[in-house]
């Protein structure tokens, strides 16, 4: 704590905000571990007091933070925030709660019930539509749920206009708007539609080969924590790792970090790179200062920043040329028969085949943003008005001919693939965009920092690169905005510029485009 | 629901006080499921954080069922309890939740918050003096611990007078007192002394060697659940079972319920036993109706009603005749080698080896109870003003020759054994005798029902003894005090006249005496 933190740590009324803070954290980490608990242990039978159980907690946790005593302590300390320093300890916790409480408190609670149970409506229908492969049966749910995200955006927009899905980017991604996304997507657009179609002809099936085969569930999941442990996510005395349906990094505490797998036996590349996914999000969980714990500080800056991480240690690193240097033996003493006579650039290739695909989640680097692309320019259109949600399905089509030069056959492999407009709709997809190009940005960063990074990757020493990301990405939890933490350790703002460059560098140089 | 319920769900205030009831009951939940992870998952840096947020929930759990809106819904109730029959689910609640009430108001915050402190401290010191062997090291921690203890019985006292310790018996054991507790133990040292010295003489080393030898833990792990499945245990849809360091059942819904394990190489016993003990925890909990969830009444009749199954299962079941004649094949298919040769008889006589010991959890069935009545005179003993805390180990020394004909050669191995006088003093152990007791004297009614049980024991069915346990004991939850459910289920209240039967006509077969 600096002179001036102690300034607000003495401060009966801060003292008594983080108390409250404190009591609020606890619910709410109690719920991640019953959240965890149930998607990695929970017999079948349990499934209807979870949810009771975890109602319970959220509502309290809810309930305590949107206090009036809550907005009367924001209010006291309004003067004490302006003498502090913006980006101390102090400050910064009084500024993310402020910004938070306002939020939480523009919705009321029959809004928040009504969203609850369109949300479990529309996640059984879209289970049913999937099934049925006909986005007709989704249809009516989905269009409750853009009601409801209306409402939202309306409920949170500001005084000052905007773009009316503008609320919910801001939402997710605090600082940001549609029109700084569609900047970004403009960008990205130009340069990568153009680089797709130049690789579509270099195309060669064998190059996936290497990763694809019969791969023993348990040496996987040795294998993918052997690579876990070796980039610094710790498994051990801060970390645990477990078998769920869908994987996902979950704190309870930086100390108390975990993350989930799942294997399929039939490839080698999905689990492992996922695995690298979650633990990449591992260590920003477990790189937050011990201090901030029991705030509203102890989070990433944003989805975005937080996916910046995972796809750094996923892709950036895990898909490169001097990662393999140093992992291809260890993979090979897992799986000598399968990798045995397999190359650096078998492994290279086969990690890095550029291929327009139906299915977001099996995106490659080069791909992946446009899928999201296609999603933002929906979600926008509709809330502009200029799109209903019964033309989503066409639009969809459309624009993947477009952008992937690939039309879905049904719309289980189009319009129907996310879960996430079962849960809302507007701005749900930016944040892995933000992700990619963010990472990048701070990867490039980190690299002219220490210019002999690649040399101490082949020998599987990731120290540099994770203290740099501990330092600026990690130290600051949530207090930052994801441009105001740009800025700060990269120098600049969300910008596709280092991202473009290392896309075409890396795929220019394999494809030879 | 019967009729007469129906006029206490539709009463508004039933209503109420249910609502409040469900909520403090989802808080108590979700601590138990952080427990459950602290102990079987959670890594070592998590233990602060995990602390803390239990704090909350139990704080908060604490605070709301003791609200004073709960007292007064109590106090309106008491009409509409009277007018509703008293075995019936509604009058049940509401005469459970006023006891559980009045008990818990009676303590104040201060009270609270030193007992916590000084059960930390005294854990901490009680592992210091373990390891220096020497009850002086503990001693200033448990006089502080005996001191509170004092404390809440004096404020948990009825107008009534009674012994000192009363309060503390009730506590754990409603409606019963040290004056029949007195009686049982006279019953039981009466017999129990002298059998214990006719069997010493014909003590055979060789018997306990079935057992014995390199068991693998994975190994020992499935031949557990194959018998937690067999007895009725469900461990797929409705529970789960993982290693921690003390064996515990825990339940988060009656249809979640786990149990723990843990596995000691050298011996096939202790583990095997531990497992049947807590699967028979685990049987009384996935037996509670799930319509007493998110009450006061899902919980157990009483810590010893609780312990008659878990003793029921490990003993009266699974180191039965007719348990090996079914589970003999099943255990040599697992351990081949080890198990081979052994007949019956040996499997039998080693499961049922009566010996002397100094160690209260590897006791056998015979001589468990002596065990406690030790522990139980003592804490009479201190209550009552006629022993000094600094005179316990002298006096625990004394009586063990007494009883068992043995004098402990350290501190380790007589009075520091446990960890309940960390925690509380006064009424700490009784329940595991009235769970011996009681869970003869259920058993031999359910015998007599169903005077077939046996043959199908051998079969492998338990069927009609469990589903005896779970229409007459678990089916109640926690809506009778054990005198009350006793009596309803096997006509007569706590009595050791069937235990003492029974363990005679057992040993007295098994060793000619």
């Amino acid at each position: 704590m600096s002179g001036t933190d102690h300034q607000a740590t003495s401060h009966p009324k801060f003292q008594e905000l983080s108390k409250r803070l404190a009591e609020v954290s606890d619910l709410e980490m109690a719920g991640a571990v019953l959240y965890w608990d149930q998607h990695t242990g929970m017999p079948q039978g349990g499934a209807k007091a979870r949810g009771e159980q975890l109602t319970t907690l959220r509502r309290l946790a809810h309930a305590r933070f949107t206090s009036p005593e809550i907005g009367e302590l924001l209010a006291d300390l309004a003067d004490l925030e302006k003498s502090l320093p913006y980006d101390g300890d102090a400050a910064s916790l009084i500024r993310v709660t402020r910004r938070k409480y306002d939020r939480a408190t523009r919705l009321d609670d029959k809004w928040v019930v009504a969203m609850s149970e369109a949300s479990t409506a529309a996640y059984e229908t879209w289970l049913k539509a999937r099934e049925a492969k006909d986005f007709a049966v989704f249809r009516p749910a989905l269009e409750r749920i853009v009601d409801l995200s209306r409402q939202r955006a309306a409920a949170l927009a500001g005084e000052d206009g905007g773009h009316p899905m503008d609320p919910l980017v801001d939402m997710r991604e605090p600082g940001l708007t549609v029109a700084t996304l569609q900047a970004l997507f403009d960008q990205l657009r130009t340069a990568l539609v153009p680089l797709v179609q130049a690789i579509a002809p270099k195309h060669d099936p064998a190059w996936a080969e290497p990763l694809q085969g019969r791969f023993d569930q348990d040496q996987q999941l040795a294998m993918g924590r052997a690579a876990a442990r070796a980039i610094g996510f710790d498994l051990d005395q801060r970390g645990r790792q477990a078998i769920s349906v869908h994987p996902f990094a979950i704190s309870f505490a930086p100390d108390d970090t975990r993350i989930t797998t799942r294997i399929i036996e039939g490839q080698l590349g999905p689990s492992f790179f996922a695995m690298l996914h979650e633990a990449g999000h591992g260590t920003y969980m477990q790189g937050i200062p011990d201090r901030l714990r029991r705030g509203t500080l102890h989070n990433g800056a944003s989805a975005g920043l937080h996916e910046s991480q995972s796809r750094l240690w996923e892709n950036i690193v895990g898909r490169s040329r001097p990662f393999w240097r140093f992992f291809l033996p260890i993979a090979k003493a897992f799986f000598p028969s399968q990798l045995g006579g397999a190359t650096e650039q078998d492994i290279y290739r086969a990690a890095n085949v550029v291929r327009p695909s139906y299915i977001r989640v099996e995106a490659d680097e080069v791909t992946y943003n446009l899928h999201i692309m296609i999603r933002h320019e929906l979600e926008k259109e509709v809330f502009e008005g200029e799109l209903a949600v019964a033309d989503l399905p066409a639009a969809w089509n459309a624009k993947f001919a477009a952008y992937l030069g690939l039309t879905p056959p049904d719309d289980l492999l189009g319009v129907l693939q996310d879960i996430h407009w079962a849960m809302g709709f507007g701005a749900s997809f930016e944040s892995y965009t933000i992700g990619n190009v963010a990472g990048v940005a701070l990867y490039q960063t980190a690299l002219r920092e220490h210019p002999g990074m690649h040399d101490e990757w082949e020998r599987g020493d990731f120290r540099s690169l994770l203290s740099w990301m501990q330092e600026n990405v990690h130290a600051h939890g949530a207090k930052f905005t994801p441009e105001e933490l740009l800025t700060r350790a990269t120098g600049a703002g969300l910008d596709a510029g280092p991202y473009l460059t290392y896309i075409k560098t890396k795929y220019g140089e394999l494809y030879g485009v």
